[in-house]
């Protein structure tokens, strides 16, 4: 990481830097391919369902590989599925390489922005450069990372995790839920899971990965901020809760000698929300689901499951929330006569985001003009896998409403030029160009 | 209701008395025909299904037919079903008639007590006073009442509408799940539709109804006693709440800009629980059921509909509890960002048991020096109907565990002999026979 720190130390001549910082990406080109991606696997009501390996997601990215040409990049699938477009360096090609970019495939159901915004702002950056024959010193390119949302019952970020090296043997012989194995849905979009490992490039390739990416939350709008700069990717701690109690007639069964799992179940999602906020320990804790026995009106609750989520951008904090959430379980087991049982599920680890580059972005934004905030991500992201062996930063532009994975997830025109916008900066901030 | 004060005024000679007090039933009659009756839609797991209307319900009245044939009464079926085997008075045959009784369909997969033990008990009353033929003053007879349980989506406790005069013409058009009119169905057991209001008996030709039936709860067993005292019926008023908030991303929505509706649902369900208990107003609160939406682990709850069960003897305090409720939810609503609407729907009138009933109760367990314990009845029953238009009252034997509408439904088999023998010296006590 050596080369983030010199950066200034290498900077090109004053007017060269004054006309690069003037360099603004082409709005309505951007605007235009998120328009016609969106097309692609477009539904009736203005959402996308462009699963991965879908004909949609071969269809999109089809399109997308078009605009990497058009943007004078170099395409090339790698064999997991990545599609990579890439410029070669202006005076450095043995360096390390600059990532940009983001996914193309979406969730059932989905927006437009989610994972797309951040693949064609990024090819929209380069094709900026290529336009004004603007040099950098190394090599930069874009990618496009397979299956970040787990199609299908699949592991999601599967594209990012054979990037960095890091797939499980599970991951490798992972079917999806119609059963067919992931070799076949790799294939599917020009992945070969025999040469798999090849995909993977080694750390010292990458010099940095910046994705930028929709806030899918309600912080920056709420803040009338333009851009947020992300500190780090929330890790996320799931745990499965089973409240045991008895089923009983609710009419004939005092409240004395009641062994409410429901009841139990409440006073422990009351508790949930205890978790974060003020006096809590966890930057977000949810209870999303809950499915009771035998629920019926008359009949006193058997069982409670639930799920809760908790997450921050430390470790350490979701594991003091964890240890809270047991402590209330035994205290509220007791007084409620249930057994609560606590099972703590997939520990995802949070990232944090490379200091040097969060500068660089708030640099850029700062001379664009643009109000930006420092926030945590809450959703997982590929730049968090990346961003275990290699710097890796993450730009956000607001969310209208905070919604996102839904049809009606969108991003005001002007945000997400100014994202795009800010993008560039940061990639023209972080390679000073030829010296 | 005088023929009620002035009981003990007409009491026999005293040898006649001692004669009578002795009188125990035949236990291992009783618990014979429990057993014969329980084959009857007798499941593999020792439960019973033996739902309204069906051939398996139509089998046991059969069987029910021949045992009060057995006992010496003459035995009708009225237009909507009931079965009546009446013993006529010894000395007044145009007083009104001693009902004793209960139901003998089931639950789906329910139990083999809930309903046939008092059936049985009280032909097993009768039978004894025809064994040693001890005379009545006036009529008495035992009273199968069709339909308690409501089979099949219809209206329960039909039969003991019709017999109260008390259906509604939404009674009568009625069809079951199937689409079945009430009419076909009731017609299956003997009924006659177009006769029906024929099964009504005016007040004045009702005495009394004293149903012999298990708790169904667990407090008698808690208590050790072997008899229960009905005090009175709980009324039920069911509520339905729905409480609306915002489905957003559990990781990228910050606690204070949440709407969680199920973080809304818990705090009301912990309200829910202190509408009863020790600083409660009703007797037992419930939520036995709910469903949120979207339900999935990483999405903030954004909807969920719950169903509360207020029961009580007295309307008043089910008032208070749902005025409690209703300023917990708006309270509630206001802290948690969410709607919460409070829909009441259907309110069961509570019956009290008659005062002189309950007091020969206590004197015949007393008597026959049984722990006796007075409660009131959380579940409905036909002598919640009875007792609108006439005197009733309800004996309750311990159910293990406190079980019931499952095939583990069960008591003691020296407690059913103690409940019928309690039942026997009660009618006693009420008619002390021929002055």
């Amino acid at each position: 990481m050596s080369e983030l720190a010199d950066v200034e130390q290498r900077l090109p001549a004053t007017g060269a830097v004054a006309e690069r910082r003037g360099l603004r990406i082409d709005g309505d080109r951007l605007l235009g391919r998120i328009d016609r991606l969106r097309q692609v696997g477009g539904t009736a009501d203005g959402g996308v369902h462009r699963l991965a390996f879908t004909k949609e997601d071969v269809a999109g990215r089809e399109l997308v590989r078009g605009f990497m040409r058009e943007a004078g990049l170099e395409v090339h699938t790698d064999e997991a599925g990545n599609i990579i477009g890439s410029r070669p360096a202006d005076s450095a090609p043995a360096a390390p390489t600059l990532l940009i970019g983001s996914h193309t495939d979406t969730v059932p159901d989905g927006g437009a922005l989610d994972g797309a915004y951040g693949v064609l702002a990024g090819i929209e950056v380069l094709h900026t450069l290529h336009d004004h024959r603007v040099r950098l010193e190394r090599p930069a390119a874009v990618v496009v990372f397979a299956n970040e949302e787990g199609a299908s019952g699949t592991r999601g970020m599967w594209g990012s995790h054979a990037f960095a090296g890091a797939l499980e043997p599970g991951d490798l012989a992972m079917c999806d839920r119609a059963g067919t194995p992931i070799a076949e849905l790799a294939a599917r979009i020009g992945g070969d899971l025999d040469r798999v490992a090849d995909a993977a490039w080694h750390p010292d390739r990458i010099a940095a990965f910046i994705e930028l990416h929709i806030e899918q939350g309600p912080v920056l709008e709420h803040l009338d901020a333009e851009i947020g700069i992300v500190e780090a990717i929330s890790g996320r701690l799931t745990v499965d809760v089973i409240v045991r109690g008895e089923a009983n007639h609710a009419g004939t069964t005092p409240m004395e000698l009641r062994r409410d799992a429901l009841a139990g179940a409440a006073h422990l999602i009351v508790e949930v929300q205890r978790l974060a906020g003020a006096d809590g320990v966890v930057r977000v804790a949810t209870v999303g689901s809950i499915a009771i026995e035998p629920n019926a009106w008359n009949v006193v609750p058997g069982t409670a499951r639930m799920r809760v989520d908790l997450r921050d951008v430390s470790v350490e904090a979701i594991e003091a929330g964890l240890d809270r959430l047991r402590r209330a379980a035994a205290e509220i087991g007791d007084r409620t006569g249930t057994v609560i049982e606590v099972r703590p599920d997939q520990l995802v680890d949070p990232v944090a985001c490379h200091p040097r580059l969060q500068g660089l972005i708030a640099e850029a934004a700062d001379r664009l003009g643009f109000r930006r905030f420092a926030l945590p991500s809450g959703a997982g992201h590929d730049a968090q896998v990346i961003g275990r062996v290699a710097p890796a930063a993450m730009i956000f532009v607001p969310s209208i409403g905070g919604l996102s994975h839904v049809p009606a997830e969108d991003t005001a025109p002007w945000h997400l030029v100014a994202g795009a916008d800010v993008l560039l900066q940061t990639v023209l901030g972080f390679d000073p160009g030829p010296g």
